[in-house]
């Protein structure tokens, strides 16, 4: 249920077609469905005007495709990460409006109005292995509404790679920085902008990295004081967090 | 070296009292100077508008009473954090007018004039225990000059201690959660309010707590969204990311 | 060999259909019997009444088929856990009388009569991703005779869906809680009810959940002192743990 | 406040001395107050009908005071664990009626009426060292009003001893087993009665015992299905789950 | 080149059919030779008078197959363990006289007269699923030639059946134990035995078992001082150990 | 209770001195004794032949000299480990005759008459800092009655320090080798010798020893296959089995 | 872009064939260029000296062929590894001056003229398994242009057949080291040459051997204080640092 | 013993003043010297031409003051690290020529003619409390004879910092980067120089650092691939290896 919707029934509420007591009664009991196996949760829209958001892995095809029709029935954008391509397949062919974005395995469909924002968001990564979950961030960051600018493989080795595109990094509102192996580059980054920088690290390595522990270790202990972090590999989780940045910055 | 000097500086030069070699000169030399030990650098101030801070844990004390005695000198805003007592008599018999806060064990001085920003952060933790990381935060985002609101001791385990404060959540641009033991606050503060969560894991436990470390994984793993974490008891760096959140969404 | 076999066997004594020194020497021998590779113990079943259980994984299909035979010889109620389709065929081929429910991989026979105890047992999970583990702890204590409440998707990054279902918690004798990542909903819960709480960590999630360990870890700290723990995964331990309770509370 | 506080209001609503409303908003408001720096929890008192406990670690022994003060006032039974002698002696010399146990390091006062309980409770150790975490749960489940007996030293490398007292274990509702090092004690135990066990893993050891992260894991993979586990050395965890079902067990 | 072999060198030199220095010659340059991948050590069989083993794992079928060669064609006995069926066929192929244990994925070849010694082994496993290690522990044993009884099934939460079996114990020069989960069972024998436990931790679990590290640290922390470690599932090596003792012991 | 005890009583009921039921009653009734917070295991002693054996860490001085007194009255041969300076001195007050070795922090006592054994067992240790853990080793054994070699100070870094002395490793029937660090002296140890190695990493080191750990880590992942581990620092340990197999092997 | 071309770059500068403006243009847009999905990085081979390297996993088979593509038309010597056979093949079909070694999954293309260094360094490696990785590093040596010598198989526990090849160690330049298990050879060889050593840890081994980390624990550990460590199975990098010392020396 | 004693003793030989015989029987005997409780080991000396190291940590006052006196009596360089000031106040009171560096915690004592050397190594630390490890490997590498560069306070927070200095970098032979926290900076160096960059992981950070060990991974994962890593906090082991390089190079 967007947050229209909402307002629309409190301009019920006001223009008398709707009591109180009712409307009251409709929040109380609108916001999730039981689908079975799924308390669908419509609260999370209407709290941060985002929409509901399906993580896919360990639910079967089955079950993400009802919860997407579930979604798309209620009117709000949906997005699904870790989308494989066989379920999206699945989803495509009862939702061909839906888009597909198969290297950062996001299912994306927008159905409120072309955005208005002007909310800016940065995607960096390190390397080019990283491009998947950079992919997710700014795929989901983009279905939220927010304009995008990627940056891509400038890791800290090559420092002039980054410097050269530091000029870009300057208009962001937030930046998202993904990287495995050392996990380096947020601090670098945070040195360079005057905003929050919200760190990925990426499972992007082998041996000593431990699936991006290491990575994670790094960007927890960030010299930089304006570098939050989230789990490793949730680019979907970076783009929310910079994106509520974003639209409170640019509003 | 603060904004204001650097506005000033680009004024001089608007004015023809300082060319423009002059000045690039001076912007180029001054960013950090060289005080034997430490490089103190004024370009995080520069870019971000907020102040200089100082990490006084693993410093002797006459290098954090030099530190300080630099960044007042040069006008900023100083911030001091992980200051035992006998550091902060040291600072306070050279500069009376600071202020020290031994619960946070943060030493504090505003030079530029009252704040004006409507920024607004909320602080909350778990348990009693919490409360030098909590008051890390608050009393690092007041110096930085936001509004602050304290909401302690609403650990989920007695969930209408924190549903009761629900409302006192909503009017924060950013909320800063301090949480030990599990960890688990910051997921459920995260499905009550619509802005960014950040989640400092504390230190405090026994056991199985390893130290703060199951806090931070369990922050890390949050089923919420707008949740990102920075280091184990870091209170300042939360308050440095909601400060710069809620001076972008007030303005 | 089952409780009411035990007791058969004294009766046989009292009424001198067996001397004591045969009674003594079948209890003595009785309790295992070795079939090559397997000692299976009857003992269990013995002190605690409850059937005999076979861990599947690592055993050969071969070798579940035969320990499943022995145990419905002897008469007593039996349970496999981790049991998959193939071994199940196998299984059901030989006793179709058996069931098998595929997403908890658990395959179950009662042979004693329908249950008469009051014990009730709920068992919630935090996401659709959890249900194998809740369904092979709700149809493990549904084997072991109790009456079991299923309430699943309650997470606590959508509190009201708790908050709706909190009513439904109170009537049970014991709760078992089932969550991945953050593993953050057994202190929540553990705080609204007054019964003993069984946490079972899920190997849900992904990153910094290393495989349930950050959930166990979480469940661990727990600030419910209501709370206790068993491995990731074992949805048949907290069962059989709930069960006991369950069962000398509703006597 | 007590259980029978809430009913002695209850009853005065019935009795016409109080309206529904007041009875209603002295509900809402009474579960917790605000004593500055803690809000006491009355709730878990109300659901669980057992004392508050104070967990004084990390609390200033003026925190611990004030809390102990106003459980008191209440008219609680009170238990604070981790008490230090220093602390003790404080909280001694304001409430002389309060008892303190040096080796579990456990304050303890009863307000109730002597306890009518049969619930039973046995507390095993496997050696010398982990006495003062078998003392915590032994104090505390008889603080909580059940019946505890204590067999300590007997771990598994001599199993001669623990076979001796083997009798006295299976009168118990519910068993509590402390042990370091490699934590086995749980499990043979668990072979041997057919109540729950709560396992109490102990920081006794050194090496590779880190702390009782081995025993700890050895606990929660005990090949006995009736063992539950809670954090390394929380000896009053245990005492209050074991005392949950000791209670219904009895009743 | 087996210790007969060097004895019948120095007889040579002895009877004056070889000189001395032609004798060092050989002694220096036989103990291992260079077949290009592998410099095959002779040299282990000259101290232990144990034969060769070849660890195939991690090695080209090819690879083992031509080591095998090589240690035939040297007259010594053979031992390879981790090897898959696919490798076992190719080298019985070539050498039809090997003998290969598929549960236990070992080939051996004894080429040596049958053995003499009287030394008695015991090898001792918790549960069904530890029956590979063991049986691996169990082959080579034989294979180096002492007398090997095999008590399997004997896990500690059913104490009967490993008492039940405690007389066969009593005989052996040395105990091997095989237990996986929270192994525990070589605590217990190394009680109930007055000579050395190897103890061998099983990847055997799931969840917190971690793989078998949970088994291996509860071993280390063993409270029978009689109780050394291998590494996981190293049944080979505690088959070498235990037979260098039972060997030693039997003289 | 010493072996030759045992064997007394044993000829008292053949001299018709006990009778047979008298005998049973008092083989049952010794092996442990109850001394309030310790009960005394007797039962080792008569398996193994070795002395009793105090771990004095974590128990009071007082208990320390309580054990002691019990064991030196029952006649046996008496170790403690880990004891401190003061404790030592309490006990040495009340026993003049035991022996403190402050660097091992060892305390022994032989009662039973000079050892008669031929047993030969070496100690080596990988450097200076090492010599605690191997005196405790290298006492220990001396006080089960082997002959005892030490040889300190060999590290693989200087190969030729052990090459040195490789000749005195042949004569010893097991050996034991302390070291810390990276732990890599077992492994060389082990291929030199065709008897057991007891390997015992010791904390010595820094950074990433983690305790020693690493060297714990190394020692299990051995490439020689005579090597098994005992805990870190636990010299004693390790003398207990080098003993056993040092006794056999002399027989 | 080769170092050679940079110096032609100038001598064009020195010729008056190119204006200092444009050199500092080109040189200054050169160094790295953008193929869309990676930025490629020639300013590293203007720093020292040595080929590109594509590190192949995690990159579609595509880019793999695509950079390499670029990077010969670049003119540079090329080095690519962690190539598996499909994408070999593939870029062996376009590019079929390039070698291919399986063994180490390696591919090369020298396109500078042949060596004129006199950098000698040693590879060796502790068993069979090890060879992949040793492998690498020796295939990446040469293809940088040193002269290498490789001593495989010579572990630790057959210390005669690393003493047989100590003469051919001293007169290396740089020692790469490999080895899994525990990792202690680079101690060893470390003790017997006077040069820098790089220890390899390799994931050879299993169970504690944590696929490497316990190699790379004992390395960073190391007694010996001329060894430094890379990452697990990281041949290349070993390579690339040992090269770096050949040439410097060799000078 | 130094390398010139050797070559005095050869040339001794040349001149007929020592037979070979008694040439080879001191150079055979005079490797190492057994003091007791330490085997010094001069073979090292010889080996690479560097001074004899005493690590003090672990060895008694006494033992350091031995062992530096039999150092400064063979002649050579002597170096001490982890010298405590009451230690080094013993040493220097018996060698006051020594010299003693309190925040490096380091004692040194050239004892060789001036150096000659032109080998240039640089250090770099990241931020002002990895002073004393950084120390420790300037002055032991300026006790080795080479010269050093110091950059200190150059985190990677602070680009500019380290920018304003590269041009210092570009004349080392070797490089040294200290960092803790995040340990970023010898990725960061390692893109901007053409040599060996030793890394040191310190051991300053708090939360997530665990004492280095991030730090230590960040390192291992750098993805520039010049960079080997020493352990946590040692300093004397990077000065120990970039000595060698450095001289190596400026021959």
């Amino acid at each position: 249920m967007k947050r229209s919707s909402i307002l629309e029934l409190l301009a019920q509420v006001e223009r008398r077609e709707l009591t109180p007591d009712d409307a009251a009664e409709r929040l109380a009991t609108l916001p999730f469905e039981d689908i079975g196996h799924t308390r669908i949760d419509h609260h999370r829209s209407l709290r941060a005007g985002l929409p509901e958001v399906i993580y896919a892995r360990g639910k079967s095809p089955e079950q993400v495709v009802a919860i997407f029709a579930r979604l798309i029935a209620s009117g709000v954008d949906v997005l699904a990460t870790h989308v494989n391509d066989a379920t999206a397949a699945l989803v495509l062919a009862a939702h061909p409006q839906a888009g597909y974005h198969s290297v950062a395995q996001v299912l994306s469909l927008r159905q409120s109005p072309p955005m208005e924002t002007s909310g800016r968001v940065t995607v960096l990564c390190a390397g080019t292995s990283d491009l998947p979950v950079a992919e997710e961030a700014a795929i989901s960051a983009e279905t939220f509404g927010v304009h995008v600018t990627r940056l891509y493989d400038v890791g800290v080795a090559g420092l002039h790679r980054l410097l050269a595109v530091s000029g870009e990094l300057r208009g962001a509102h937030a930046v998202i920085v993904c990287a495995g192996m050392e996990g380096a580059l947020p601090s670098v980054v945070g040195g360079l902008v005057g905003v929050p920088v919200i760190a990925v690290p990426t499972s992007v390595g082998y041996g000593a990295s431990f699936g991006g522990s290491t990575a994670l270790l790094g960007m927890l202990n960030s010299c930089s004081p304006n570098v939050s972090v989230v789990n490793i590999d949730n680019g979907f989780g970076a783009a929310y967090i910079a994106t509520l940045i974003a639209r409170a910055s640019a509003r």
